[in-house]
């Protein structure tokens, strides 16, 4: 196991209702100006934001309101979220949402408490020193933003899909109630299905040390998130589904299931790309590219695929042939994805393979050799292989 | 799922050579003098305290030592923490120890902020309303005091052993070099992996509702956990299988794997009456107690329990007679506490057969109805049926 430090300060509220205890929690931490952040109408349409502000206002606190954050967030939005905070004098930022605004709402805390450009941060020209409070009102089981210390923002101009990784991305409460996920449409409740399991993945494919505990509790999470998936998108309305589901992304990205591992990312730097230059779903994205990811590099370690496939897919071990048992593990995981209506190709994401070079190239080096990922390093040559595995 | 609010801010800092990091972190958290709290000479004699206290006088604090915590803390010696720290100006309490010491230094925490007795909190006069900041440097996995919301203290005088469980108790930070545990002898690593084993156990073994997610990570933990034991009372020089105990320990008692479940607890009240009245090890009396619990209870649920022997003893399932796994599961538990050297009788604890129903008498009342026990509700028939399981 290697060294670690961990520390998850989050205040989760979890359950039926518990939007409405929004306002006390927001007073109890400090906060008297609130920015209410969100995306499109369908918060407003379904009466979420009204009862928001209610339980605000009722709680003594005044607050400003600033919609319209789009998936893959931009970063105009959050410039313009940072004057509003200026200009408003706020002091406590509310996402009402899922990974899209909260990680706006991220951006606009840090932004707001620096003199510079809030893109410093993510093109790698500043660290984040300080923020402003912020808390998050979960909509939809994902990305998990709602307690990791992650944040995505895509620069307008040029495309530019970066991430943020600092331990003041996590946010001072989560109000999780999940109901509040039952009038996603089955596609976008495969989609966040999809990138939890992604998230855990990214830290399951690990070689090189002794993680037998974490290793189980990656296992356990993929068994019941895989179960909750395939209820909810044919039973929008369980709770208990719904509920696996949330729980799910928040374990899935807050490093509970990170534990002394080395974690890769490879695929998501991948994904990054594509949802910048298409802009298509993330989850939508990772079901095409994770499979193929895992294809290519299943022999450089084909027990742990195999692995995945027996504890995870059921799949019945191969002692002579591993390998075998590592591709049916990846073949249920491709079923699984077709299962819920996730795409598998490029072609189904409206990719062209004309882009696939530059896809590759664009892809962010992580490592200081230039290649990509933390657990199997690839360069762009691996990545236009990777690409052309999912052109299919 | 049950509604639940989960917030643990302890911050994680784990691996080897860790212990020597822990006067930056008091200084970080604003501690300026400083009660290292310990129990036995070990910790002297192996330069543990030497090397904590060099760590906090090279960041520029200063402090005083208590030592002398035994096994099931006495309230004598929080009084006379309570005593030393008032006297001294102390502002930051650190345990060294497991989670004896760990409770000692939240006792004398919470009695240090507090006019009245500090035995108030325990004996359900008074809730604690605020505590010094206190830190942990771990030195053995097994109570799970280093982010727990528990303590448990012994009256001297009455042998009468409570807990209390308050958001207060969650040490600011836990320091965790599984390296420290390797000196423990093969007996105490035994009782401190069967006490990890009982706290999830305890979440375990609920009926209410559908929670999928936690159940698999309690299986997946369990397992981890079963196997890490196996090779730690063995090769207590195993870094893997020390670390994974340790981070087992944190994770099945800070409700990691609680989440959204009725709890029962009714094995440790139980528990808690042996090691009052015959000072043994909490994991020993556990050992005793809870196979005992489940054969008395398993009729009552047999479904839950053959889960728990496929899925942790990969037991094969009787779908005839589902009881008959359950036993089989209960059955491979034993066995594996007797492989580790625990003790599953009364008599191998040293207790008497005469005293059960003074030990069923004093069992704490948890429930209105003044039954025992939260998913289970036993009354003082009941609890004397299960020692006498017990007792052969």
């Amino acid at each position: 196991m290697k060294n670690f430090t961990h520390c998850v300060p989050t205040r989760f509220v979890f359950g039926r209702g518990v939007e409405n205890e929004v306002g006390g929690l927001i007073r109890e931490m400090g906060g008297t100006k609130v920015l209410i952040h969100y995306g499109g109408g369908s918060a407003v349409r379904s009466g979420l934001i009204d009862r928001v502000k209610a339980s605000i206002e009722s709680a003594g606190l005044s607050c400003v309101c600033l919609g319209g954050v789009k998936p893959n967030p931009r970063d105009t939005k959050v410039y313009e979220g940072i004057e509003l905070v200026r200009r408003e004098k706020v002091d406590f930022i509310l996402a009402v949402g899922g990974g899209s605004v909260i990680d706006s709402s991220k951006a606009i805390a840090h932004g707001s408490c620096y003199d510079g450009d809030f893109w410093d941060f993510w093109c790698g020209k500043a660290k984040p020193e300080r923020t402003m409070p912020f808390g998050a009102v979960l909509t939809m089981a994902a990305a998990g933003s709602e307690s990791s210390n992650s944040c995505v923002i895509t620069q307008e101009s040029t495309l530019t899909k970066r991430g943020l990784r600092s331990e003041l991305n996590r946010p001072r409460f989560a109000v999780m109630n999940p109901e509040l996920a039952m009038s996603l449409p089955p596609y976008q409740i495969a989609c966040g299905a999809t990138d939890i399991l992604a998230h855990i993945m990214e830290r399951y494919f690990t070689c090189e040390t002794e993680v037998d505990l974490t290793d189980r509790l990656c296992e356990g999470a993929m068994t019941a998130i895989i179960r909750a998936a395939r209820i909810a998108v044919k039973h929008p309305d369980s709770y208990d589904a719904q509920a696996q589901l949330m729980w799910g992304s928040t374990i899935a990205h807050n490093d509970t299931l990170g534990i002394g591992r080395v974690q890769d990312w490879g695929s998501h730097q991948i994904e990054h790309e594509l949802s910048a230059l298409y802009d298509v779903a993330h989850g939508a994205g990772l079901a095409v590219v994770f499979p193929a990811w895992m294809r290519y590099h299943m022999d450089k370690n084909p027990m742990r695929f195999a692995q995945f496939a027996v504890r995870v897919y059921n799949c019945e071990m191969n002692f002579e042939h591993p390998e075998e048992t590592a591709l049916r593990g990846i073949e249920a995981h491709e079923a699984f994805l077709r299962e819920i209506g996730m795409p598998l190709t490029l072609k189904e994401l409206g990719a062209r393979t004309e882009d696939i070079p530059k896809l590759a190239a664009k892809t962010k080096k992580t490592n200081p050799d230039g290649t990509t990922g933390g657990v199997f390093h690839m360069t762009p040559t691996d990545i236009e292989a990777i690409l052309r595995i999912a052109d299919r």
